[in-house]
């Protein structure tokens, strides 16, 4: 049972709403021309069973339901990924494990529910892949309709779970998803602002990722996390906050959010003392978190944390993401983000998990490789290339 | 800790050896020159620890390592993948929530801790796409090196782990793989011989699928597998019939082999009585699970659990992987084999299990969709064409 109890608003924590309905285009009243500001989920933690975070009788999300938004919406065995440590004290969280293989599964279980929840006929999103592909999955599986609308080099496998796919024009997106919203009345599950506000819902489905962590390792000193808009570094930053508050722990680990650094708005924000910032986009692979613009989420997290932005360029991410697979993770480009992260700051003391988002088969490009002659000294000439070392023929 | 106690043989269940080395080319006492017979390994039943079936306090494979072969390879957190109520009764196991994606990872833990086991330099494979990507994910984890011999349309994502891919046409697999064997001193984890006897430690890591299945639902009344060489077929059922011995259980669940129609060895094997079968193979989008020849280990399985061998043609399988995506589940197209199996047969009395294998991810076929315009008469068109429903505009 949900222990939610409201909406407040980040802007000021004064500002609250009722639960019902989700402000899906941010705070109302703390809202300006420059900033949109984004609305959290409150509970009654005084009343949270004191069992909640010892021996588990369910798993995945459910587990933590008094600790989430009432969760209508059916489930996928979302959540209850795997904690690999990559070398003593470096643990990676694969949230490739989940059921569309990325993280946006914790999330859409949440915004899904909140479609649910006001009886809308289905949920319209804006996205270029994961987040599009996960919230079809759930609508599909709560026997709701949805609508991705997406950019122009948009995957044909948007469609898998039976979504009607609108790629447009990049910049055409939002206005489109908006004029959806109000002329089909689906539930929105991406941001409706300009700077990010995103779903009032979302972030606490990623708060588990911070439960399941403690669950197996208790607080580690820092979290490495794949940054866009911020909402899983804000989600993770909350769910240790709330240990913390509730006092199963007596820490929280530093947020460091690990930005494209093609285009690194939250770098900026911070660096500026801004609650978002807007910035130029460069050349990157990291197809998925780039952004242009941040939300206030994310100033959050990483000042409350004592954190920090750190912006990696490609470079620093294929180094992460062969590391990764040399380890036996293949995970997408953006996803090494939090390894790269790691890799580029001085040793941290104590254990830290990088959080890697997505399976790297979500950015493969299909492509054959050329047959190569069976011939007996060519494969072994291929082999020996490769520096393995023939016998003696025994 | 293993109990494990030595290998016995599919042939004849009195004909024992050792534990090491792994019997990589079946049964040398009972294979014919029609029929390889593979071994199985063997335990110390008597010394199972009583809780290893009640609440768990390890996860994955590791659970239940009493049970399965050593497994020095260090693992990348397989197994646990959850159950999926599809409608009362029917549930999925989603194995796509591996490592990398498929069943596969069950097996190669613990085929790659064989090869670790005897001190090999590396592993090799045979594989058209899932096997080889896990054993090689696994061969990177133990840092052991690892060639995949794979066939002419092989997806270039087989490198990702860093493995020597060597593509040759399909009929030269066998013998090329053989050879390196010889040559290069690694660890075969596919089967060498002509009826398919596999890995003798690779079944073992399949019994988890059983034990997990037990652990949420009790024993079901028939579990649907897709299909290839059976070898998940054979892990599945050993892994209820040991329940069984050991008291956890009194009762297993039918076992269904599920295969394409376009090659159905195992079909032909039961229908006249044979250990092993070869067909004549047509075409089939199912490419996973095709294959020309059956196993022993086939027979075992569907014989003495009172189950039963379907060919299911491609039609049947397009219509069960429709079915998965409108629930939620993107599986590739023969992991959807189960739940065709399934819809082919007379309404089963009592809860099943329908085995996905692998994620769709894999089979995807890159691609992009064309960009629409924007302007809204058309976006409003695109979606009352889908069947939504615009409301008053308020």
């Amino acid at each position: 049972m949900s222990l939610a109890t409201g909406q407040r608003s980040l802007g000021d924590p004064d500002v609250r709403y009722p639960l019902w309905p989700p402000l899906t285009g941010g705070c109302p009243r703390t809202s300006t021309a420059e900033t949109d500001y984004p609305v959290e989920v409150d509970y009654d933690y005084d009343r949270v069973p004191p069992g909640l975070f010892g021996p588990a009788t369910r798993t995945g999300l459910d587990r933590w339901a008094p600790l989430l938004p009432p969760l209508p919406a059916p489930g996928l065995g979302e959540g209850g990924t795997p904690l690999i440590e990559l070398e003593p004290g470096v643990f990676v969280k694969d949230e490739s494990r989940n059921p569309t293989w990325s993280h946006k599964d914790r999330l859409n279980r949440c915004t899904v529910s909140a479609a649910a929840g006001v009886g809308a006929p289905g949920i319209v999103v804006a996205s270029s892949g994961n987040h599009g592909l996960s919230a079809s999955a759930f609508a599909a599986r709560a026997g709701l309709r949805s609508v991705i609308v997406t950019g122009p080099t948009a995957p044909a496998f948007l469609q898998t779970y039976g979504a009607v796919v609108v790629p447009v024009p990049w910049e055409a997106r939002r206005p489109v998803m908006r004029r959806i919203v109000e002329r089909f009345g689906l539930h929105p599950v991406s941001s409706l602002t300009a700077t990010h506000t995103g779903h009032p819902f979302g972030p606490e489905g990623y708060k588990t990722v911070s439960y399941e962590i403690h669950a197996e390792i208790g607080t580690p000193a820092a979290v490495f996390v794949p940054t866009g808009y911020a909402e899983l570094l804000f989600g993770v930053a909350k769910g240790f906050a709330e240990l913390r508050r509730l006092g199963v722990t007596d820490r929280v680990p530093r947020m460091f959010a690990c930005e494209p650094a093609a285009a690194a708005p939250l770098t900026r924000a911070l660096r500026y003392g801004l609650p978002a910032a807007t910035v130029d986009v460069g050349p990157t692979e990291a197809y998925s978190i780039i952004s242009q613009v941040s939300g206030y989420r994310g100033v959050v997290a990483v000042r409350e944390s004592g954190g920090a932005a750190l912006a990696l360029d490609d470079a620093r991410l294929r180094a992460a993401h062969a590391e990764l697979a040399r380890a036996g993770i293949w995970a997408e480009l953006s996803s090494a983000a939090g390894l790269a992260g790691l890799r580029s700051v001085q040793p941290v003391d104590g254990p830290v998990v990088c959080i890697a988002t997505s399976s790297g088969l979500k950015n493969w490009t299909a492509g054959g490789l050329e047959t190569v002659s069976p011939q007996w000294p060519h494969v072994e000439r291929l082999l020996t290339d490769a520096g393995l070392v023939p016998g003696d023929g025994s």
